[in-house]
Parts: structure tokens; sequence; C-alpha cells
């Protein structure tokens, strides 16, 4: 993995409560890990929950896969690196890769596919609506 | 346990998932297969979640405890017994017996206290603003 | 969705804990209810947990995605239809359809792709190893 | 609360998938929550999980209470506080208090009981078998 194609990485401790009697994290779990480090990409680039619930906008998961390259452990830390990678006006992907802390071990690599929808659950095209919200994750995109 | 003092019993098949690296159920599932009894009771009784929300009623959780007898694994079905304790208006509490689907071993045991808050999260006193749901619970009360 | 070319499928009713503050099921959750669906499956076509632990085998995820169609909610029932459809010896995969009860609503698809390994986490060419698992698993492509 | 009187905190940020349909924290959480600070607790003061195993030892819950007074919401960072309050040489005991980061609002306030079993399930007395772990644990309560 070229770690510098990744422009945010976020850390994750891993839990007791995450793990499975295989003695390792439960696979659905890199799924929720996904959903914690685009929250925090989001707050950390200006887009925090806060301003797009006052935007009136929902951000729902339209795709998820992951692929499971190693197994993860409780009182590991996993980095979890994650990019923009597409975006066509309404839909925007994100690419993940799940390392453990230092960079050594690839756990996963993933991706989760989104839309902007209204408070109707209706798809909005945000360059008409909010361009702020299209030039921000524009530029995003460029990152 | 007197398994005839539960008036309600409900089965749980233990998933892969809700296991721990310990080989067995997560303690804080238990706290989550008490609501799926509490559920199906309200349910099977006549005041399912649909009704609930549209007396405009919001039913929280205000307390929780559980005793952890025996551990319970995975392809295990697990019964849930409970029973309506008390009631005084506002607030009904339920008890808890976790018991292999045969009866024999006790995995836990349990209580949750709750309460009935209207839609701006106030609490409601029932007897005067839904009498039938006073009512109800008065009877199950009894049972 | 062609229900015809589902050979089993799965009843999950939809809990409270499994809901988040949109109102509807956690996409993670479909992850989990996919993980239920198979396991039932293997159960009833006489693979049960116990028999493939007994053999000394582990069958761990090794692939997940899922194409979100339509959010589902607290109170209903899910039917998930399940498929074995690729099996090269080492690596198997399985399609998915989350419906509601009466097929009417198509809320998910998915695929998850497995192997199967001994108990020191080497992958086993049950072909060789095991070949009633081997039959098992070509049985169930057919189907 | 007196904040004084517990000993350690720790920070835990409200996730999107800790939530549920009433737009909170779904209660069967704080258990989790619990676990968390409670782990990190032993890790900061010398008892991490690496070295519990080493010392062939498990510790299992025995009891989990808890007392939801305010729910709390995505986004939100919630500071678990704990202070070890019993040890009789086989069982101990936690108090924890969860405020919001400020300290200004109590949301819930709980307990947790634990032993030491052996790799065999059976209850370890300490004092004899693990004289280190039996000045360990009697100094946390001292604090």
């Amino acid at each position: 993995m070229n770690k510098l194609s990744f422009p945010h990485s976020y850390l994750h401790k891993i839990q007791y409560y995450e793990t499975d009697k295989m003695g390792v994290v439960h696979h659905s779990n890199y799924i929720r890990f996904f959903e914690e480090a685009r929250t925090d990409y989001f707050e950390k680039t200006g887009l925090g929950y806060d301003k797009i619930e006052s935007l009136g906008l929902i951000v729902p998961v339209l795709h998820v896969s992951c692929d499971y390259k190693a197994s993860s452990a409780y009182g590991q830390t996993l980095e979890i690196h994650l990019k923009l990678v597409e975006f066509d006006g309404i839909r925007f992907a994100f690419e993940y890769s799940v390392t453990s802390q230092n960079g050594e071990i690839l756990h996963a690599t993933g991706k989760t596919r989104h839309c902007f929808l209204n408070s109707n659950f209706k798809p909005v095209l945000v360059k008409k609506t909010h361009p702020n919200v299209y030039e921000y994750i524009t530029k995003l995109l460029e990152k």
C-alpha cells in the first residue's frame, strides 16, 4: 500500500466487545470502523455532522465492500486510512485501507458509496441546492 | 427458579457476532435480549411499538441490572422469561430470568425500569392522559 | 428478483437496538443478517457449527459486499434469501437478497466469500482432507 | 457528583452506529463504555490484557447495573469516570459515573462486579496463587 495516497487516517483501539469466538475482531465491525473514519474525516475537513444536519441533508450508505487480509486482535490499535475517490454530483465514494498502527500489516481494504438526500429522503443535486457542499466534496477529491 | 411465576417467555438463538474472545456471549448482549423479550411481550399482549408510537408515547430505559450465573455459547437457544413487577402510575419495572431452552441452566437474572414520556421527552401520567395504557399495564401486573 | 433462484431463506425480526438515529436499520447490521442466514443454511443442510468445529475447521469471511436498495424499520421482519454461487475447492461464495417478508420490497443485495482453514489458521484443500465437506459444498452449488 | 472521588476517567466519542431510532445512544452501549473504561484503567495502572492473559487469568463480569440520568447524542464525547470500590480477595467491583466531557451533565451511573478465574473457568484465590495481582487490586482500592 502506498500510504501517501491516503490523505487522512484515523486510529481505532480494538475493544473486547468487538471480538468474536475466533479470538479476533468480528468482520462486521470493520464496516463500523469505516464509518468512524469517515465521520472523523468530514469533521476535520469542516463538514461535521451538526453542519450536515443544519443544511437539511442526510448522507446514507448505498454500498459497502470489504476484503479481509489479516485478522486483528483485542488490544491492538488499527489505523484506518481513507480517500474520497469518486463524485458525479450526486454520489460519492470512499476507499479505505486498514493497517496496524505502524503500517506493517494490511488488515483490510474497502469501499463505501454514498449520496446526499434531503429530509424527505429524496436525492439532492448539491451543485444546485448546496453549491458550498459541491465545492467541498470536489476539493476533497483532488487531495 | 419457579418458571410458573413468569407469564411470558421469548426464545433467542445465539449468533456468532454475539460471542466474544472468551468463546461465550458478550455480557452486554443480555441487555439487548431483555429488550427483545420486552418488545415481544408488549406486542403479544396488544401494545406493539406501532401502537405506542401512534399514542405519541416514548418508553425509555431508566435502569438495567443483570446478574450473570452461567455463560452461554454460540448455537445455543436462550429462553428469556419476564414479568412486569412494579407500576406506580409513572414508572414500571420488569424482572427477567434467562435459561437454557429446556430450563435446566439458569444463565442470568435481571431487571429493567422504564417510564412513559411524551414526544417532548416529558414524563406522562398515563392514568390521566392515556387511561387505556394505565389499565393495560395494571392488568399485566396481575398476571 | 427471481425468488426461485434462491434455495433458502431466513427470517429476521428487526430489533430496536439495530436501528440508528436515521430511524432505520444501521447498514452494518445487514452484514450480521447475512451471517445469521448463512449459519441457518449450513445448519439446515447438515453442516452445523458443532460439526464444522468437530472437523477441526474454521470458516472465516474473506470478503463482504452489500448494496442498499431500500431502508428497513423497527418492527419489520426481513427475509434473507441466499445461494451458494462459487466453489473452487478452497474458496466459496454466497449471494444474498434481502426482501420484506412478503417479498414486495427489495432492501438489499450482497455477497460474501469464505474459505476453510485448519485450527492453525492455514488454508485447507478440503477435497483431500475432508472429502465429505467437499461433496457437501459441491451439492449445495447445484441447488 | 464529586469528581475527585474517581481516580480515573476515559473519553468515548459517540459513534453513529451507537445511536438508535430515539436519536440517542442505545442504553446497552453504556455497558460497553464501562468495559472500555475498565480496560483502559487496568492498562494504565499496569495490568493490561496481555499481562492478565500471560498470568493464565480470566476476568468475567458477574454483575452490571446502570441508571440512566440523561440521554447522550451522536457527536458528543462522554467521560467515563471509574473507581475500584470492593475487593474481598475473590470478587471486586467498580463504580462508574458517565458525564459530558465538561462534567456539567451526569448521563449515567453504574456498577460492575468481577472475579478472577483460571483457564479452566474455576475461581482463583489470587492472594495465594497470584500475590502480585492481590497487591495490585488492594492498592487500587486505596486510591
